[in-house]
Parts: structure tokens; sequence; C-alpha cells
């Protein structure tokens, strides 16, 4: 008996973002796992089962998702944005590397999502028109040290830098460090954005420089995007601000 | 009059990839315009106009959707994978800081979709599973000093680094010289991965290490993985490889 279990993206918010691949998985699923606000999006079509998790306890959903798919289920586990993107998809794979026989017999797939950091962009202009990098500062996750290199070197390589998890009520201060280090980099009127809960009714888009950039605006569902010094902001008739990065770079 | 204008990303290839929002925003468009092949995959509906044009027009058809847009016409830029990613959204916001007149009235809007690099990584298993960058190997956007430069500087910060348009007929070796330039940080046994046309029936993915990396692999269809130092392969029991970056890192 050969089951199935697919790591299914919903992108960042409303279900117009649900790409038409990620909505079939989930409706064919007999069981589907996630954390209980990524559940709250679904509905369970007759005789499906839904299990809701703590977002926190992440090996052990992928251990029961990989036992579940092995007893021949189809199994879907749901992530916000990409599945891959610092999400459940490594947690699987993870999972699988410690214990090889839990995959044994189980196609395993993963189902590309919107992840925030495009819709984030989509909200501000263009940001991402040149080279960028994406950083999680979860510190829970690796040694606050190894971020601060990163953010280094990231701003000396003129990437666009897109923050994840730039905030949390353990560790309120740490995008200020973030941008303290990128100061030593960046100039003071580098452009910043802070993209709070796009998608959502309380969606809000700030834009500011690294100067004024305060950790008051943003939070755990934020994505802050620090622009390269080719960043622009370009100002409508209506008084509209968008951001872009011109896909055109001149010899220094 | 005012119009409106909106770049929509249609995602790598597959229309299961296309999100609704961006499916229902093409479909009210009065005007539809874009490379020919993105075009090829949809179907304009009855009144509607869809205006082709080269590749390599960019600047010229972000002004003419402009143009068009400012005469009270519902328009639409078609864009692959997603728009702000070295696409046509920089092209259209770098028009309207050209001439900022273009933009009177009108309500220019961006739609996310799913990006290469996501897609990619979805057939792979989790390369993403931690922090990354993106860089486009397109030296005509931009020196190749600074190009060598970021990657250099994104094999020093251990990012997962995706190329993208890492071949072309014009320039074929320049690959190559990324890979030298990655050798001289990364070590042999770094895995790198090819993701060839993913979503299309001729979709290809070679996994192999940063030693045996090769131009051979890859075309301007092609998205280029490289593996950071913790970044592992997983076989399962079927013989299938797994790529993935664990999103814990311990301390050095």
């Amino acid at each position: 008996m050969s089951g199935q279990l697919t790591v299914v993206g919903l992108g960042p918010g409303p279900s117009e973002w649900i790409t038409p691949a990620a909505d079939a998985t989930i409706s064919t699923a007999d069981v589907v796992l996630g954390y209980e606000s990524y559940l709250a999006r679904l509905s369970p079509r007759r005789g499906q089962i839904f299990e809701a998790s703590d977002n926190r306890e992440e090996l052990t959903r992928a251990r029961r998702a990989l036992e579940l798919a092995s007893s021949g289920k189809r199994v879907v586990i749901v992530s916000g944005g990409d599945p891959g993107v610092f999400a459940m998809a490594a947690a699987v794979f993870e999972s699988v590397d410690n214990a090889p026989e839990l995959a044994n017999e189980i196609d395993i797939r993963v189902e590309p999502g919107v992840t925030a950091v495009l819709a984030a962009a989509a909200r501000i202009g263009a940001p991402l028109g040149n080279d960028f990098c994406v950083i999680s500062l979860s510190d829970n996750l690796k040694p606050w040290a190894m971020i601060e290199k990163r953010l280094r070197l990231a701003a000396e390589a003129d990437f666009v830098i897109a923050l994840y998890n730039p905030a949390s009520k353990a560790r309120p201060d740490q995008i200020q460090e973030a941008f303290r280090v990128l100061q030593t980099v960046r100039a003071p009127q580098t452009i910043v954005a802070f993209a709070r809960a796009v998608g959502r009714t309380d969606e809000s888009i700030e834009i500011t420089t690294l100067a004024d950039a305060s950790k008051a605006l943003c939070d755990m569902r934020t994505v802050v995007l620090i622009g390269s010094p080719s960043t622009r902001a370009v100002h409508g008739s209506d008084g509209r601000t968008w951001v872009y990065t011109p896909r055109f770079v001149r010899d220094a």
C-alpha cells in the first residue's frame, strides 16, 4: 500500500492567491494537517479529516504526516506562502533524513505557492527588479552572529534585502539591531518598506528610509524590504508612492 | 476618464499555477499586452485585444500599456513567473519614473505570481529552507564585475544561491565563469541542482555537485540552485534524491 504526502503552499492570505494546483491537491486529500490558522482558511469536504497543530510543532507534524501516508493515505500538509521558504517542506525532508524508513513507499511532493515577499513587493511597486536575498530573523533557528554576518555581506553585495519574521514578543529589539548593522554599510536615505498582513483586511504598507526605520512598524506578520543603492521611489500624481529597483545597473 | 494598468504574473508554466486573482484580472481586461509566448498561454475572450511583442521591447511595451490605460482602458501586461522578479513590473515603474505624466489618473497595480525558483525548489525538495538569494546572470543589464562580486559575497554569506537566466546563445560560457567564482569559496561537494522548464512537458531536474556542475546542463529556461554548506541530499527507498536545507543552523 503506497501513500502520498504533498506539502502545499496557501499563499500569503486570501484564497484568490491559492493556485488551482494547490486547491486540487487539498481537495483530493484524505487528511490535511497544519497550523490551526492555516486550516481555518479551508473547509473540509465530506469524509476529509483536518488535524490542527501548534506552529512550533513542525517536526512532530511532519512525522505524523509521514506515518499517515505510510498507511496508504493521501496526506496534505498546508503551509502559509510557499511551503519551501523557511517552512514545512524542509521539516518534512529533515524528518525523512532523520528516519529514512518513514518515507518508504511514499510519494512525497511539494506544491509551490506565492511567498510573502512577492505579495509584499507587488503592493510596494517592483522592489525586486534586481538581485535580492531573503533572510529570516528567527534567531531561535540560527545564531545571531550568523544573521549579522549575512546582513552585512548582503548589504555589501548591493542586494535588495527582504526580512521575514522580523520581530516577535520574545525578541522585539532584534529588527532594530538588524537596522544598525545595515546602517554601517548602507546610506541613511536607503528606502525601507514595511509590508504588514498583505492580502488581509488589516494590511498596511509603510515606506520610509533606513535612518527613520523603526521596530514600531513591524510584527511577525510583516515583511521588511531594504532597498539596494539603486532602489528608487516614484511619486504618482495622486500622491501615491511606488518603490522600484531598476533592472539595469550602469557601470560604477 | 481613468484607466487601470495591472502587471500580472502567470507563474512558471502550466495554467494550474496561475492564481485565481491573476486569472480574474486578465479576464476583465480590455487589452492584454505581453511577450508572444506568454500570450500564447491565454485565450482572449470576446471583445478583448491581445497585443504581442518581442521580449526585448520591455520599455516600449510598458509605455504602450500606460498610454492605453491613459485613454481609459483596463490594461494588463502579462509576465512569466512573478512580474516583480527581474520582470515587467520594474519596466513599468521605470517608464513612469522617466515620464511621470504617463501615469496621470492611472490606477497601477501588480498581481503577484509563483516565481521560477519556487517551482524549481518544489521539484528538488526544499533547498530554500534557509536564507537564500536570487541573482540574474543577464549581463546585458549589469556589468559582469558586479555579478562576480555578488556571487562571491553570497557564497561567503552561506546563502543558498538561485541563478536566473544562466545562459544564452550570446553568452554560453558565463555560467561556467559563475561556477569558477563560487568554487573559490564553496567546497567541491556543494550540491548544485539544475531545474529546466519546470512545469512543462520537457521538464528536467539534474542534481550534481559544484565540482561536476557544467554549462551543458542549462539554457535560458533553467534555474540553477547552489546549495549552502548545510544543504543536504536525502535518498528515498525508491532511489529518488531530494535536496533540502535545514531550517536550523547550529553554532559554528
